[in-house]
C-alpha cells in the first residue's frame, strides 16, 4: 500500500492507486487459482515427511522413500502396480496434494480402496485418481483399479488435459463427500462423478508396473499430503459433465447444471405415443426403475409404437443408458416431427441402437452408417467406438449445440440463415464417437443422396420432440436426463 | 511525464516509470490506427470548408451545404444519384476524408470519375469506393458507379465489413497511384484493386437518390477533406485479397502474398498433359494470351485430353478467370492423383464449369451437385451464385486451408489423424458460393454414398496437381494463379 500512501497529491495518487490497482488484477489473473480453497481450516497431515508408520506397502514392490520430507516412488521391473496405502479407513474426506512425475510413468491415488481376501486374493482395487503425464492428458480421471475400469475419461473434459505437467509440481484436490467425488489439479476441476459402489477404504499411493528396461527408475514423488474429515462442505458446482452411475437419480450438481429427469424410474411422465395422444397400453413396462420396449417380432413400431416427449427441444443435452438384449434394434431420434404421418417409425434424426454383432441393419446401409450410435443410415460411427454387449449397460450422450449463421450472395447482398442446434456430438460410453455439423452445404448434400430425401427439409428442423423407438425388440432404459442449451 | 520526475526514489519511481509504461501501451493498443499514415507530409485541402468553387454538382439534384466547415449532403426524392465533383482532374493521389452518414442512406466517393458526353448523356460513371452504412457493410469497397457494377465486394474481405460505423466519423483513406486502387477505413485496409480502365478523372462525393418518404433529409457529411499528389508511395501491401483485372499480370502486392503466375499468356509451361510426360500436343493452344481448349465433340478427354501443373499442392489459393462458349462443360480439378489410371477425366476433386443453362450435366446429378462451382457429383454451390454468361469471363477462387486434427476412441486411448487442407472454399465472381470441410466423418458419408466411392482414399488425399479438364468444348483461361498456403 506504500505506493500510494506515499504520494498525495490529487492527479497523482489517483494515477498511481490506478496503476496498483491494475498491477494488482494482472497478478490475480494470471495467478489463475481459487484463492478461497486455501483459506480452509481443520486439515491433518496424513504423511509426516519422517517415516512410513501410518502406511503399508500392498499388492507389487516398487521402491518408496523418503528424501528431504518427500514420498517418492520409483518404479521397478517384475512388480505388479504397487500401493503405499493408509493404515487409516476414510469415509468422507477432502485430500491435497503436491505430485510430480517423471514423464513415461503413469500413477495414481487410491481412494476408497479395498484390498480384501475375497476379493482377487486381496487385490487393491477401487477408484483411482489417475495422475498421467502421457499425451492422452488423464490426470484428474477415475478409474475403478481391478473393478470396472474408466469411471470419468477425460475425453469428458477437454479443457483440464492440458492441465497437468510432467515434470513439474501439481496441486490434486479430492473431494469425496457422500456419493460425491470430485477432483481438481491446479484449481481446474477435472472430474465429477456420482457413484455409491464403495463408501469407504484406504487412501494409497500408486507406483505403476513397467514393462520396459527404459522405465526403470523412473519417479512419482508426493508431498504437502493433507487431508480433512470434519465440516466438509462441497466446492460450488461446476459445468463439467457429471458421470452419475446411481441409477434415475438427479444429483444436485445436475440439477444445478440444469438437468432433469425424462424418466422418475416408475412412471412414464413426460411421453406419450408418437402420433398418438396417450401413453401406449401395451408394448411397454415400467419394472425395478426401467423402462422397458417389449419384445413383439422386430418389426417397426409394430406393437406399442415409438414413444415421444411431451416436450420439444431445440439445442440440448440428452444422456441415458441402455441396454441391448442379444439382436437387438432400437434409437434415440431427435428433431421429431409427427406431422408426416409417417406408418412406420416417425421422422427425425435418429441416435442408432443395434447389436451389430447379431442384427442383419449394422451390416445394411452404406459404409457403417447403421451401426450402434451411427447417424442412422447418414454418418457411421468411429469404427473404435467402446461397446458393451447385450446384457450390459451402456451410457449414450448427444448434444445439439450452437448456432451457425450462413451468409450467401443475394444479389448484392446477403442472404443471411440462421441454425439452432448446428452441431451435434454422439457419445457413447463417456467417448465421443460422431460428430457433424447440421445447417452445412454437405450435411444438405448428404440427406439429398440419402433415403431422407423424400422428407421435406430432413434434418433442418429447429426444434422437435425426442423418441425412444420400438423396434420390436426388449431393450431397456433408466437415468434419463435432458437440459436444454439454449 | 510529470508523473515521473515528480517522485525520484527508488522503487516507487521505478513503480511509476512500469504503470506509465502499461498505461501508454494500453492508449496505443486501443487507438489501433497506424501512426505512420498521420505523419505523411505534402497534404493540400481539397475543401476550404467555406465555398465549393472548387466544385460542381452533377447528375442529379440532391442538396450540399457548408455548416461549420463540414460539407453536407443531404437526400432528396425524385432526384438521381448526385455528385459534388471537383472541377480539378486528378491521375495518381492520396485521398483522406472523414465521412459521418445517417443510417438508411447509402453514399460513396467518385474517384478518377468522368461525365462525358458520349457516355451515356454525361452519366458520371466511374471508380466508387463505397459508404455503406447497413448491415451489409461493405463500406470501403469499390464499385464501378454507372459501369462495371461491384469490383470489390467485401465478401472478399470480411475483417474490414463491421470497421465503419453509422452515425460516427470514419476515417477514409484513398490510393490510386498507378494501376493500384487501394482502400482503408479507420486504419484497416478494406480494398485492394489492380485495373487500368480509367487512369484519370474528378474526385465527387455523393448522395445517392431516395426512394422513400422516410429517407428524405438523410445526411452524409464530408470533412478534413485533403489530398496528396507528389511523392506518392504505396503504402506496405496487406494480405487481403486482390482483385486485378489486368490479363495475366502478377501485381507486386500479389507478388508480396506469394501468388505465381501458372500460365505467364504466352507458352504452356508448368503444364502436361494428365497421365503423359508432355503437354498435349493437340487440342490446346495459346491465343491472345488466353489458354483454350478446344471443341472436339463434347467427350471427356478424348482429344487433347486433361492437362495438370508440374507441381504438387497441399494447402493453396489457386485464383483464374474462365470464359465457357455456349453449353461448354470443363472443371478445375485439384488433389490429382494420376495413380488411379482413370481412362476418362483424371481422378480429383473438381470444381465445376458449366453451362447451366444448356448443357445436360446441369440438370443430371442430385440436388443441382453439378451445377457450376459445385463440388462436383457431391456438394451443389449456393443456388444464389452470381454467373456471368458465356462469352463473358468469369472469376473463379478455390480455397483449400487449414489443418485439422481428430482426436477418436481406440481403447484407453486416443487415434489422432491430422488431416491438412481440410477447409475448402469454392469463389464465384468474387462471392463465396460453396464451403466444406473435408476429413469429417460427414464428407466420408457423402463420398461413400457418391460415384467415387470405387475410388480407394477418395478427397482425403494431402496433396495433389491441379488440374484443366478437356471435356471437348472450348473454354478460355487466363490469369491463372496460386500461392501455397502450407
Amino acid at each position: 500500500m506504500s505506493a500510494i500512501m506515499v504520494n498525495r497529491k490529487g492527479i497523482h495518487t489517483f494515477l498511481h492507486a490506478t496503476c496498483l490497482f491494475l498491477s494488482l488484477a494482472f497478478l490475480l489473473n494470471s495467478c489463475g487459482q481459487d484463492a478461497s480453497q486455501t483459506s480452509e481450516e481443520g486439515w491433518t497431515l496424513l504423511f509426516n515427511g519422517k517415516d512410513f508408520d501410518n502406511f503399508e506397502k500392498l499388492n507389487g514392490n516398487a521402491d518408496y522413500a523418503i528424501e528431504e520430507g518427500v514420498m517418492v516412488g520409483t518404479s521397478q521391473l517384475n512388480t505388479p502396480n504397487t500401493f503405499l496405502a493408509t493404515k487409516e479407513r476414510y469415509t468422507d474426506f477432502i485430500l491435497e496434494v503436491d505430485v510430480m512425475v517423471d514423464e513415461g510413468l503413469n500413477s495414481g491415488i487410491q481412494i476408497r480402496s479395498n484390498s480384501l481376501p475375497d476379493y482377487r486374493d486381496g487385490r487393491v482395487h477401487g477408484y483411482q485418481v489417475e495422475i498421467d503425464p502421457s499425451e492422452r492428458g488423464w490426470s484428474g480421471g477415475i478409474y475403478d483399479e481391478a473393478r470396472r475400469g474408466w469411471l470419468y475419461p477425460l475425453d469428458l473434459n477437454p479443457e483440464a488435459r492440458p492441465v497437468f505437467k510432467a515434470g513439474e509440481w501439481n496441486q490434486y484436490r479430492i473431494e469425496c463427500i457422500g456419493n460425491s467425488i470430485r477432483t481438481w489439479i491446479n484449481g481446474v476441476p477435472c472430474a465429477d462423478l456420482v457413484d455409491d459402489m464403495t463408501m469407504e477404504g484406504f487412501i494409497a499411493f500408486q507406483v505403476h508396473s513397467i514393462g520396459r528396461e527404459e522405465q526403470v527408475g523412473k519417479q512419482v514423488k508426493w508431498k504437502n499430503i493433507k487431508i480433512k474429515t470434519q465440516n466438509l462442505k462441497h466446492s460450488p458446482w461446476t459445468d463439467i459433465y457429471v458421470v452419475n452411475t446411481i441409477p434415475n437419480y438427479l444429483s444436485p450438481q445436475e440439477e444445478a447444471q440444469g438437468f432433469k429427469l425424462l424418466f422418475d424410474g416408475k412412471s412414464t411422465a413426460g411421453w406419450r405415443g408418437a402420433g398418438k395422444d396417450a401413453f401406449p397400453e401395451k408394448g411397454w413396462k415400467v419394472e425395478d426403475g426401467i423402462l422397458i420396449v417389449e419384445k413383439s417380432g422386430g418389426a417397426e413400431s409394430a406393437h406399442g409404437g415409438d414413444i415421444v416427449t411431451l416436450e420439444e427441444f431445440s439445442t440440448f443435452e440428452l444422456k441415458l443408458d441402455f441396454k441391448l438384449t442379444e439382436g437387438a434394434n432400437s434409437g434415440i431420434k431427435y428433431y421429431i416431427t409427427e406431422a408426416y404421418g409417417s406408418k412406420a417409425s416417425a421422422i427425425g434424426l435418429e441416435y442408432q441402437l443395434l447389436d451389430d454383432e447379431i442384427h442383419p441393419d449394422g451390416k445394411q446401409g452404406t459404409g457403417g452408417n447403421r451401426t450402434m450410435a451411427s447417424l442412422y443410415d447418414l454418418i457411421p460411427a468411429h469404427t473404435n467406438k467402446p461397446v458393451n454387449k447385450p446384457g450390459e449397460w451402456n451410457h449414450a450422450r448427444l448434444v445439439v449445440k450452437d448456432t451457425r449463421i450462413d451468409e450467401w450472395p443475394k444479389g448484392n447482398n446477403y442472404e443471411k440463415t440462421e441454425f439452432k442446434g448446428a452441431k451435434v456430438e454422439h457419445w457413447l460410453n463417456y467417448r465421443k464417437v460422431l460428430e457433424f455439423e447440421r445447417g452445412t452445404q454437405a450435411f444438405y448434400a448428404l440427406v439429398a443422396r440419402s433415403k431422407y430425401n423424400v422428407w421435406e427439409n430432413f434434418g433442418a428442423w429447429q426444434s422437435g420432440r425426442l423418441l425412444l423407438q420400438d423396434h420390436g425388440d426388449e431393450v431397456h432404459f433408466r437415468s434419463i436426463k435432458v437440459r436444454r442449451l439454449d
